[in-house]
């Protein structure tokens, strides 16, 4: 694993917290949980975090996942998946609970068709897909890979229109109509999408949707296909969609402009029903919505539907096997796997997590098989982190000393970074100056400050 | 720069486009665009992802940014800044047009203080803040430094007063009053911002910031501290506290949840002003709205603006200085800069773009002094792709004969990974099997698919 260590990090600068072998850092985590937990400790207050009580469309609770590492993840600049780690990944992705495995078109060439066929034998328990464009040729080869379904997808905006296909909106119909109708006659599912949702005409777009909708799809999907959509226009369109459509939607989002997560959870909150995710976010350009940066969204929203359907512990493994399929590091600042998610420095938020992990956590890491980390050795330190780390040391000292040593810590993290070492030996250092005095104490002197435990302490050492 | 780069990415693995020296892959940039530009091609489409005509106190088209690198960014776990290295990226900052910088309370070490006074002294068009404590003690430290302003914050929820300070509502209304009249008195901005405040009772939050917007603070800010916000919730509370307030409206959010641009944004649409980012998003855990990430999200919604205040084309240099002295690499999927932000891989995508950038991208890549790649040599490629890099090897092939080459492409392709010169084989091969019969030909053969360019070229070899 060494090559996915983002360079540079010193994980021995940090305290090890919430082990379950070592002294821990922190208090319970359950201690104050307000999120969205049935059983918590407060229950008299509502999860701020959790469906809005004005939604009565909301999917927020109900949500499924379309995984789409093996379709949109192959577009993926770096991707190429053997037949193999196709095989690899739909298989955790089965294992972690996703509800539907998008895979690229079996015409798309030679080997997607029969890699495609080899993941339908696999008997998951996750529903198969495969994704082409509106077109009879294609839907013929796809129906006969032994998929649970088809996904369909059509250019409606004028972009693609005139760039892309070429087609008028009344040849798009006619054409999703005999291919819908066909998918229907092998007894699979079937979805219909437009592609470049919020650049097509509204009233292009309702039209096709309450047509299909009659024909019988099972799903009807939005897609932000150039990243630039944001959340209330995504709330608007859904909402004013579900209000035409019986059948279930579906929302794909692209993440340019960064809104990705942010446009699938509104997206629920309007009532659809269906993300399209990936692994990281692997996708044409930058990618669509993460699997777990949605994850972390939701758990947020609904702790108790996320932990009841999707394996949050497998999550970090399941990363790591896509990122080294493709290529890529973890990004940094990843949501729950980035090494920093659950890292704690300045001295303020350290002091209320040592107190309540729930102040400055809404998330819990235990609930991705994942530790807390307070991060001591540096200038913003503070010294309930300080006093912490003694406590570690099996040292003793009052508080006032406890922020006297606080004050040598910040002075020399001033002057360069500190690892964990520094900070020990001066913790020690001033702990030893303090309990073997130059002089021996008389008793005159003034030593309320150390107490008993320490003086007996230095005589244990 | 080496130590930057991505590992495994084959960067000769893709087409060089919109060059001004070198064949382009793509037709103009601007053709098509309805990108927030006041002259684009189709001025009668109102830009889909503009402010919303329904939000009259939208601030879309005139935020402001508080960006916070040389304070929120202090405390990501990898952060240890010299005085050299803040002197320089508070440059770098001002420079690029940033409206305010915010640095670490001078009272979190000494040096903190005196690097405080030191970028104050360097005369930056930039208004300089400091971030601290809403207490007396910390307030008449941070307005001896030189600052423009002062940012204070105390925690509101529940859980903060009762594990970080202690203190109840009516404690923290008196030493806000106390504190902020002391900043007014010395003639410099003050923010009063709750920390917290989406798991804060709502009531005692507008009590609260209606009184200190009585006192005559510039600014009150919202602050989601755990990451936990959604758009919708952030839309209600800012649009809430508008109603209640006369002084400019602050907000930061930080990314656990993957929604701090998106949360950003709808707080602008809500009648925020001011958005706090940092480079990289770095900061406590993963970090806040990433500076990159906003520009990408506000020049969709109004590029002019963006344009008029932000020196775009020098964002990557800002991210590289930044990720450089924190030691990571910028996320593969990062907006904007990401490795992969501007490449275009699937046939169907490459198709459209050829045609018409705008088809699949709403970001002009050269807003950002970046260029757009079309990634031609893998299985999911078009024949429309490889008819570009014909064209780009200066070889003449038909339609019919693209469509052959790229068959034997993708079927490459499903073998093993492509690199750019394995295409340029199979189309040079291909070429010169073309063009160079085995036997000569003869008046009947049937060569109307070879161009007379082709022809000539050959000769010309």
């Amino acid at each position: 694993m060494k090559k996915f260590q983002i360079r540079g990090i010193n994980t021995h600068n940090f305290a090890y917290a919430n082990s379950s072998n070592s002294k821990s850092f922190v208090m319970s985590e359950t201690n104050g949980q307000t999120n969205g937990s049935s059983n918590g400790a407060q229950p008299q207050q509502r999860n701020p975090y959790g469906p809005h009580p004005s939604d009565f469309l909301s999917n927020v609770s109900s949500f499924q996942l379309i995984e789409s590492t093996l379709r949109e993840g192959e577009q993926f600049a770096n991707a190429f998946f053997t037949t193999e780690k196709k095989i690899e990944i739909a298989k955790a992705l089965d294992d972690f609970g996703v509800d539907y495995i998008e895979l690229t078109s079996p015409v798309a060439s030679e080997q997607s068709r029969s890699d495609c066929e080899a993941i339908c034998k696999l008997g998951l328990k996750a529903k198969i897909l495969t994704h082409i464009r509106c077109h009879m040729d294609d839907a013929r080869v796809a129906v006969e890979t032994g998929v649970d379904g088809v996904d369909v997808v059509i250019g409606t905006s004028q972009f693609l229109r005139q760039y892309s296909h070429g087609k008028d909106m009344s040849y798009i119909t006619n054409q999703a109509i005999e291919v819908i109708e066909f998918v229907k006659s092998k007894g699979i599912e079937i979805r219909f999408s437009s592609e470049d949702s919020f650049r097509s005409d509204i009233v292009d777009l309702l039209n096709i949707y309450r047509t299909v909708d009659k024909i019988g799809v099972n799903r009807v999907g939005i897609a932000d296909t150039v990243g630039c959509a944001n959340p209330r226009q995504v709330y608007e369109l859904v909402k004013t969609l579900k209000s035409v459509v019986h059948c279930d939607i579906e929302c794909h989002f692209h993440d340019d402009t960064g809104c990705a997560i942010a446009n699938a959870y509104t997206a629920l909150e309007a009532g659809a029903k269906l993300i399209d995710v990936s692994v990281l976010g692997i996708g044409e350009r930058n990618g669509i919505t993460p699997l777990g940066g949605l994850m972390a969204r939701m758990i947020a929203a609904d702790r108790d539907y996320v932990l009841s359907k999707y394996k949050l512990h497998k999550l970090r493994d399941l990363e790591t096997l896509v990122a080294e399929a493709v290529q890529v590091n973890i990004p940094f600042n990843n949501p729950i796997t980035g090494f920093c998610a659950f890292t704690h420095k300045a001295g303020i938020h350290a002091k209320a997590i040592l107190a309540n992990p729930s102040t400055y956590e809404i998330l819990q890491p235990s609930d991705f098989g994942l530790t807390r980390y307070i991060h001591f050795a540096n200038r913003l330190t503070g010294w309930n982190a300080i006093k912490s780390r003694v406590d570690q040391l099996n040292l003793h000292l009052t508080d006032a000393q406890c922020k006297e040593v606080t004050a040598k810590i910040k002075k020399m993290g001033d002057i360069r970074p500190l690892n964990i070492d520094d900070v020990d030996s001066i913790i020690k250092d001033f702990h030893a100056d303090i309990t073997t005095p130059a002089f021996p104490p008389v008793a005159t002197n003034n030593d309320e400050d150390v107490e008993p435990a320490t003086k007996k302490q230095r005589l244990d050492q």
